[in-house]
């Protein structure tokens, strides 16, 4: 299991104890966030990423910063929070966790009788509450999932769907987790994900710590490695699921899913079932966030890219659900055929 | 058509004037070659890069080097040649084309009959015609795919092979310039090619000089643009083509292959005749490089893949024949099922 936790309380409680992704792999700093700006600033920068471990954040986060306002009266206190709140979740509009977990703690302050700093301690176990509920939502992922890697199994993995993005053992790491727990001997292909690089950065720094070797190569060389049989099975994280069981994902999960299905290696998505939305009925109906040309054309300060050259970004893909052999949830493996609800 | 030329005499003849591609594409220096330090510097360090423009860099730049020696007895100056043209060559061993070139300049030397100074004149005479007859050849791929882009094609292509890897207008890019040439609109999408970006770098650099609309996206992109019918046809280069029509190129190639197959996008290798090997039978015959893991885990200087983690870093990869639509070549298009001799 990995000895890593993303998102915690600070020993004094007084703090949100990160770990700043933005340094890793050459510096592991945990930093404790204890002031509006300083919570905002973490989830803006991405010193902490992944949509749980975001949502986890930024509910804490709060808590922390209404700390000193509990001598508030109840309502200037209830006002002062949503204010808090709303800063925090413009940080990262679309991240639909974020918002989520902080309209949560909300409610539960604003439900709970009594004067601020019960109001506080209400806020405080939500936030907990938030944090363990996704540690045990990763837990049974891991568990439905542990069952499909037997001894010796060799698993490609795309971007960070591990602990550092959730706050227990990850999502699509979840499952490699569980079996090397297990006792059995699990190594991970990693795909470097490009432009931000989290395979190399991320996933390849929490699996060396949890002693499960690692290999991380190019995103274009997974082929390759498909084809000369050095991959039994793949397992992917999820942004989106939609109701006929497409899936939107870190780009470069299609082209994964395709060459899977060309090589008749399974391609899972694992995925707690909060990230289903059943709103929309088919990959097609979800847009895809492009951003800044600048990650693809630049490498630190230096330019890499021609300077007339037109530069596309688009940060997820969509999967078709028929490329996919199965999904792993929280509540057990679902088969095709998918319609979720 | 591209207004530069990677390789050529300089103006009074007495250098190798080469494009400088490490400094592209912020910088466009083009260096004169004289001693032979410069000339196996320009070779190793990748200023100069693509076979054919490496095989001519490599002729030239002994002949240059073999200048001022023409006062040596004819014996001497052959003696002297042949070791100058075996430190050349082993500035990168496994190129094909350096070695072949640079032994055709010495035999072309000892085959003169005649003092130094004829013998001299008569080896720059033919590594000028190992340049005009690439510059040729690459003309004539091009004339040969160039029916294949429809006014308004939409072209994908990987790593570079185009008028920088060559003594001419390339060989996956010479249809694209054809047919510009003639008056078609085409644009090209360049994938940036991890780890070195070629794509990004060099690719996108010479087609915006050439007034070709370009667009780069991540390597892991490409797919998702495939099924978004963005990608009229894939043309790419070839490092090797063997005799069942197996192909080796720059890793990757084979992941464009197969998402390609699976959209049903016409797929294309573009290549001299020079690059078949018919001595292999098949692609299961071709070692391939493995290159420093450097390559992937750092950029620039800095460290990007966590410590302890294994990086792969296969140069090349291995695309089947029966991936392939056709061969482009300087003969004609070469159609399956194909036998190479």
């Amino acid at each position: 299991m990995p000895a890593i936790q993303s998102v915690r309380w600070s020993p004094d409680a007084r703090g949100v104890r990160i770990i700043d992704q933005r340094l890793l792999p050459n510096e592991f700093i945990e930093r404790d966030l204890t002031t509006l700006g300083e919570v905002c600033g973490a989830i803006q920068t991405l010193s902490v990423r992944g949509a749980p471990a975001i949502g986890i954040c930024g509910a804490m986060g709060l808590c922390v910063v209404m700390t000193d306002q509990a001598k508030l009266s109840r309502d200037e206190f209830l006002a002062h929070a949503r204010s808090a709140a709303h800063s925090i979740a413009s940080t990262r509009p679309t991240a639909v966790n974020l918002s989520w977990a902080l309209e949560r703690v909300l409610r539960r302050g604003e439900r709970t009788e009594g004067e601020s700093a019960v109001v506080l301690r209400a806020m405080r176990d939500e936030a907990t509450a938030i944090l363990e509920e996704d540690r045990a939502m990763c837990q049974r992922i891991g568990e439905a999932g542990a069952s499909l890697i037997d001894n010796g199994a060799r698993v490609l993995t795309h971007c960070n769907a591990g602990a550092l993005a959730t706050g227990g053992i990850g999502t699509a790491l979840a499952p490699v987790y569980v079996a090397a727990s297990e006792g059995r001997n699990v190594c991970v292909l990693a795909t470097e994900t490009r432009p931000l690089l989290q395979g190399s950065r991320l996933t390849a720094w929490e699996l060396t710590r949890a002693g499960i070797p690692v290999t991380v190569i190019t995103d274009s060389a997974a082929a390759a490695r498909m084809r000369a049989g050095e991959v039994d099975l793949c397992i992917v994280g999820a942004d989106r699921v939609v109701a006929n069981g497409d899936v939107a994902n870190k780009v470069g999960t299609y082209s994964l899913a395709v060459v899977a299905h060309h090589h008749r290696i399974p391609f899972y998505v694992a995925m707690p079932s909060s990230t289903i939305d059943p709103t929309l009925a088919s990959g097609s109906d979800i847009t895809i966030e492009e951003r800044d040309p600048l990650e693809v054309s630049t490498l630190g300060d230096r330019r890499v890219t021609a300077e007339h050259a037109a530069v596309g970004n688009a940060a997820f893909d969509v999967t078709p659900a028929e490329l996919i052999t199965a999904f792993i949830t929280d509540q057990g493996m679902v088969l095709p055929p998918y319609h979720f609800e």
